[in-house]
């Protein structure tokens, strides 16, 4: 086997629905993960102000990894299958959406590098998040919790709906019960959407709440009433991907069956 | 095909079960979506004083779509299936629920426009949410999922007693602990229902908690016990909901095998 | 049929599984409902102040419904099946459990109107809502419920005991990392399991939380790891509740078919 | 049966999926939580003052009874099925897993006794709930339960993945709307990161919360897209679980009739 070939089987080689990276990958998974964690990490401006130089470093680190990754990538993509010539392979790698990825990314992580003073800015930083696309190119899963979601696409947008009507109808009563009680809480349903949302989410800061007898047996009543109804997306979409993920690996089990 | 049967699929034409809207519902279903996002918006002081011409103006346009699509559904009205002379099958529509939300939705949306003042009235405002109810045009999945529901009602009765009763008992546990303490917030049981409420849908503003160890004691018990009970009828829904979807794809798939 | 009979058929004439109750049950519902609401509002002062003759008026009701129905209750226990004499018959019902709580509840409310002063003690009170228990009599449904719940006794108890460890080992996270900076909060490891319940049920109140970096971090890893596993009892529970209810249903349609 | 066999059984004597305790077992389970309690409760500073003597007393009974039960352990070792000799039997004990850990209870509860002064370090105290992976020896539970977990490693890895990556969107959303207004709650995204977890696991304390405008758009876009799929993992674990409790329950069912 060429040494291209299996430099292209490190880059690309993860059989699907097996989970398991090649030796390539997993370090390329790592410095991706470091390179999100620096990045997290370098905006508290207390660790920012200590380690700088040790953050300058980092860079310099990823802007080489992710050079040397992306030439590896183009190089190596004259093995994937197909009857075109090497380059036309090549240019179809740099401008698949993947490509464009490593390509964006490569630009974000050494544009602080050659042009210093931007690397300051608050933008430039967080352009760096855009890495985590890169891991598109380990994994299959998400295509699946795509089609999973796509299968059950009828019940989705139901239960949407109806969540969005419940939380409709939800500022509305508040409105009505308390708006010129606290207007600055309830005062439009646009504001009293906000308290809809974090009540019915159930997640419940306690930054606006009813305060009048009206209000409180409205807010108990929409309360018990939604609270499943905008927990039923989720619900939906976790059994159509547990499905999914199900029958994959019984037909994955039923082929090496087949194949022994 | 005569131009009104034409009129009469673009208005009523979605085969259940498939999701897709003919273009004429697409229109229609944006148009209320924008009508009911003008309402919600407008109910917001400053930008209702901003912005009061445009608002006019999109009562106007609102106003006037409603009036054509209600003109335009009494008139395919007669291209319904059924042997009944057309007058009949319009006079049908028109008084039956779906004509009755459309015509108090046209009501609605032109009273402000007709009787000047009444528009800055907040319950002629609020009275215009009902336009959602237009919603019931478009789609056969309410009724699925109140078909789901009614399957299940035996479990939805008992897990709702269930949880009325624990709501009770919770709210009486923190009448006895807390009551003397914080006469304001548990001084009845009606008053401790607020907490057990809140805190058993697991929204938890933080207005009512208890302080002493008894309470807190009491309360985590409660807590502890509560949290799924209170959930559990959602979760009855959603699978019965998710069940009944899933047979009818599989009766739609074994169709369309059957008529190929 | 005599008339001991037909009596007997209203009280006690829900065919299991099926969820109507007969016109007597009906009756007899709705005013053990209306006697608990009237048992709850009258905690409440200045509704009980209000309404004291209204409230005192329907305790004499309530006392004579109830009278009315134990005597009915012992009167009709002679027609239950089986060839014992109708007087061991009426026995075994005073003594079965469901004619206790009836004889208790009888007691309960009775006992203010005879011994005046008596009903204004709050335990007086609040030992009504006993009457709830009466609704024992309607249904099959709890004990569904508890044998669904003890087909899965041993997930319940291996789920319950990971989260009984993960809410310990929370609280002692916790303990160490904050019990030094809030004493009052975290000082012990009881203390710190007052915020480990009300974190990992979600209800997040907002008295307790940490604030020191160590604590969040502390506190954000046992939130994102214990937030399924303490849902994960009650997730069990409705599971086993609906399954065993479907079978239910599916046999009564075996049995229908097999009837006919 | 000879006196070490029938000990042996006592201790060991839980035939998997069964649930049933020896009743050696059962005391063995009482004093571990009564232990675990204690400790617990002896955390509590007015408590440990209160009742030292008493606390110390039971650090007594506690040394002697798992004193007695390691030597019981070693001693009955050598009635596992084999062909080793009694003595490599007990070594294998003694340097199994559950060996170490009784080893590691016993040094924790016996050095307060030993050592005096040692006992009042908090540390000494926390490693004494080390105890509670004693239960290790009861039950084939948590094997059940990791192998569960095991089964669906792929669709766990995707959704924690999932989880973290919205996490981490939700708070660069936050830390771009609110780290200027906010900068002590919001100024980083570590800081910002807090907040998103506090919500996305809909605890929700109200320490942290967006106050302009743009900050709660896009905390209910976050919140309405989140609240599942940081629960979704669990969802899969819960029914991975369940399903493998039920198969089990299907075979030893299938055994049972086979055998008989």
């Amino acid at each position: 086997m060429s040494l291209r070939h299996r430099a292209w089987l490190q880059l690309n080689g993860d059989p699907p629905g097996d989970g398991h990276l090649s030796p390539g990958n997993w370090a390329l998974a790592i410095i991706i993960i470091i390179a999100v964690v620096a990045s997290i990490v370098s905006t508290e401006p207390d660790i920012e102000a200590q380690y700088s130089t040790l953050f300058l470093r980092m860079e310099w680190f990823f802007g080489a990894a992710f050079s040397l990754e992306y030439a590896a990538r183009i190089w190596t993509a004259a093995e994937e299958p197909g009857t075109q010539s090497d380059l036309r392979k090549q240019l179809a790698f740099i401008f698949s959406p993947l490509g464009l990825i490593d390509l964006a990314v490569l630009i974000v992580t050494l544009l602080p590098i050659l042009v210093p003073g931007v690397g300051v800015l608050r933008l430039t930083r967080l352009l760096r998040l855009v890495m985590l696309a890169k891991f598109g190119h380990f994994s299959s899963a998400f295509r699946d919790l795509a089609l999973a979601i796509h299968s059950r696409r009828y019940e989705l947008y139901v239960t949407i709906a109806l969540a969005g009507f419940l939380l409709l109808i939800g500022a509305t009563a508040l409105y009505l019960a308390e708006g010129s009680v606290q207007p600055e809480k309830f005062g439009s349903i646009p504001r009293a959407l906000w308290w809809s949302i974090i009540t019915l989410t159930t997640v419940g800061y306690g930054d606006v709440s009813p305060i009048t007898p009206v209000g409180k047996i409205m807010a108990s009543i929409v309360a018990l009433a939604g609270i499943g109804l905008v927990a039923m997306p989720t619900g939906i979409m976790a059994a159509a991907f547990s499905e999914a993920m199900q029958q994959r690996r019984e037909e994955l089990h039923k082929n090496d069956h087949h194949d022994s």
